[in-house]
């Protein structure tokens, strides 16, 4: 089959604000081929920026957007999603956002070829990579913001208990911004509120940039709280930082990678910073194929991956199939609370099963799908006129 | 003063082609003061991509567009340059593609700043790091794209002789495209062009990807012909590949670095991949600050740093600032053969002296200035509707 059109939505929600909520919009990517199939991606990343990407004039052969490379080329296999996936970041070499924009596109591929193969994606890689095909459950954490004080974090955890959640995230807010007196109140008030047998993990929210000196003080203090890890203490490119923080050792092991933009970003914080766990977005490294292949370097060291997801379940579908196969990989970030947008995205959103833990579908592709009817009034349409040219109106969401 | 206004503007030629020259477009990003200062810098990279930073909607705390992240902020000194660029990138943290977009900006900052302290930029710089404030010249190598056939790139080569030009790079084309044989003959062809008596620098356009071994093979076969530089033999995130072939110490010394979108990217090429040049685009990188750290890395480093440059003089007056300062770094890469846009581009571009060198501008600022009359006719004006809302009007080029 051919790629007859390839697609990219900008939904949003009346008001957003400045919390470190990334469902407050999104740019959803669809791709049609000339056989009648439909596949759907999401990209965690700025939406506008990134529908340029797939609209961008041609600047000379290393600045060629991504509907050029794509409309029009054969889809058969998986191997024509690698090929496909070559092609636009060679031709996008020069495009620094090529990735953040892409992966929508790069999931929707992976969509369309596990229907159009009557296969989800994760045995489609599974096949790939020669290795084994069970999927395994994952235990959902809720993935959650911090109150502004102790006592809305605590309302906030005791709440996620109430719901069921045996491990909660609590991240960003006033965490590193008000003192040590603080930042410990927070995490204890996490823990007090999620009780002493859950899991708790701190995203610090890139709060102390490169000063490793004072992350590693908060990850030994936070280790009386028994957090499964403190997150992104640091910047995502101070590297250095990172790694004189692991080699220290501190009490409480060290997660980030939410900021790797590319598989290399990801090695290099997981070669040259230490990270226990790494943490990918599928809708920001590129899609499926450089989450899995990043999931295949923590195996080969030892490490935890786990997804980053702070979008809708159709991000939290593709998230699913890239570890889907490793049982040690058994933690899930689960959005708990995201906008009305993200929690009305796909019809066939993951519940968490009786036993407290959330499966992978399956059924062909990602196995979600995406409820148009629901999203429409959150459609905001672009127009992008260059010159005496209009190079990107806006296609109907139907 | 104050920031008043920051206005990209996207120029290009009629016919764009899949040609390797990035001359023909280009974005440029003009700052504006409240006391009727105005700088201009260049951004080397998708226009419209990068004016989409500019304006794109705030999707939340870490999504949000570069002029609200300047507009109406203080601008007195270089250190608020800094405090400015933190910002900025701190309210681009999710943005890929924000040090791209970004550099033109900066650029601008700089030369406003130092109009307004009647500094060249590199004295500024100097001041700011404690260094030598004496400039050096450079030798202009020519940066031309290969011939189709050797034929051709020999006549190019003998006229570039006949310019006067001393060292010249030949890049991209024909090489690594069919064969080991023509390779060579592409070389040899530049050798005997340029004569005995010049420089000659080879750029393989990253046509060998990850395949170091053929890139070692290529380096120690054109060793005859005695090149300054292989560069570009692998691909940009190719690192550890880099890395293998560096450790076998080819006879001819690599270079890379034009695609290092942040100064972490230059880092690990130069630590882990081992070059042994490293070549800064300021309207990539994130501007002059990040180059001028990438320079003073290379330094500690005892390599060798080179600007890349292949858009007009304004990026060009950009690149010198950064290392006038260095009279080791004693390579300058001189568009040669850009489009008609890149050639009117700035009223007074750089001049190749009697005693073939250039200079930076002993004048505030970057020393050049745009000839707004000029480029009038190649502006592209963007209209970008998001919604019910217009989020780019093009503002006037006067």
């Amino acid at each position: 089959m051919k790629i007859a059109a390839v697609d990219p939505f900008y939904l949003r929600m009346p008001d957003i604000t400045t919390a470190a909520d990334g469902t407050q919009d999104t740019l959803l990517v669809r791709v049609r081929t000339d056989t009648g199939l439909e596949g759907w991606g999401e990209c965690d990343a700025s939406p506008l920026v990134s529908l340029a990407v797939y609209c961008c004039p041609m600047s000379h052969g290393n600045i060629i957007n991504i509907r050029t490379s794509l409309i029009g080329e054969t889809l058969d296999s998986p191997d024509d999603v690698l090929q496909l996936s070559e092609k636009v970041l060679r031709n996008g070499l020069d495009i620094q956002q090529i990735q953040h924009a892409y992966s929508g596109a790069e999931i929707a591929l992976w969509d369309v070829i596990g229907q159009q193969l009557e296969t989800p994606v994760y045995r489609l890689l599974a096949e790939m990579s020669d290795t084994s095909d069970s999927a395994h459950p994952k235990l959902p954490y809720a993935s959650v913001l911090f109150g502004d004080t102790p006592e809305a974090t605590h309302r906030i955890a005791a709440g996620l208990r109430e719901q069921g959640y045996r491990a909660a995230k609590f991240g960003w807010g006033a965490m590193g911004k008000f003192g040590e007196a603080n930042d410990i109140a927070l995490v204890q008030a996490a823990r007090e509120g999620m009780g002493t047998d859950a899991q708790i993990m701190i995203d610090a929210g890139v709060v102390w940039r490169a000063d490793h000196e004072t992350a590693y003080r908060r990850a030994e203090v936070f280790a009386q709280f028994s957090p499964t890890w403190l997150e992104e203490p640091l910047a995502p490119d101070a590297i250095d930082a990172y790694g004189s923080l692991t080699k220290k050792r501190p009490r409480v092991p060290i997660a980030a990678g939410e900021g790797s933009d590319t598989y290399r970003t990801a090695e290099d914080l997981i070669v040259h910073g230490g990270v226990q766990f790494v943490q990918i977005d599928a809708g920001r490294i590129g899609g499926i194929m450089p989450s899995f292949q990043v999931r295949q370097l923590a195996e080969r060291h030892g490490i935890q991956y786990v997804n980053h997801t702070f979008k809708s379940h159709l991000s939290l579908a593709a998230a699913l199939h890239v570890f889907a196969t490793n049982p040690d990989f058994d933690l899930l970030e689960y959005p708990a609370a995201g906008s009305e947008l993200s929690q009305c995205l796909v019809r066939d959103p993951f519940r968490v099963a009786s036993d407290g833990m959330v499966r992978v579908r399956e059924l062909p592709g990602l196995g979600v799908h995406v409820d148009t009817e629901a999203i429409r009034p959150h459609l905001a349409p672009v127009r992008i006129e260059v010159g005496a040219d209009t190079v990107f109106e806006q296609p109907p969401l139907v």
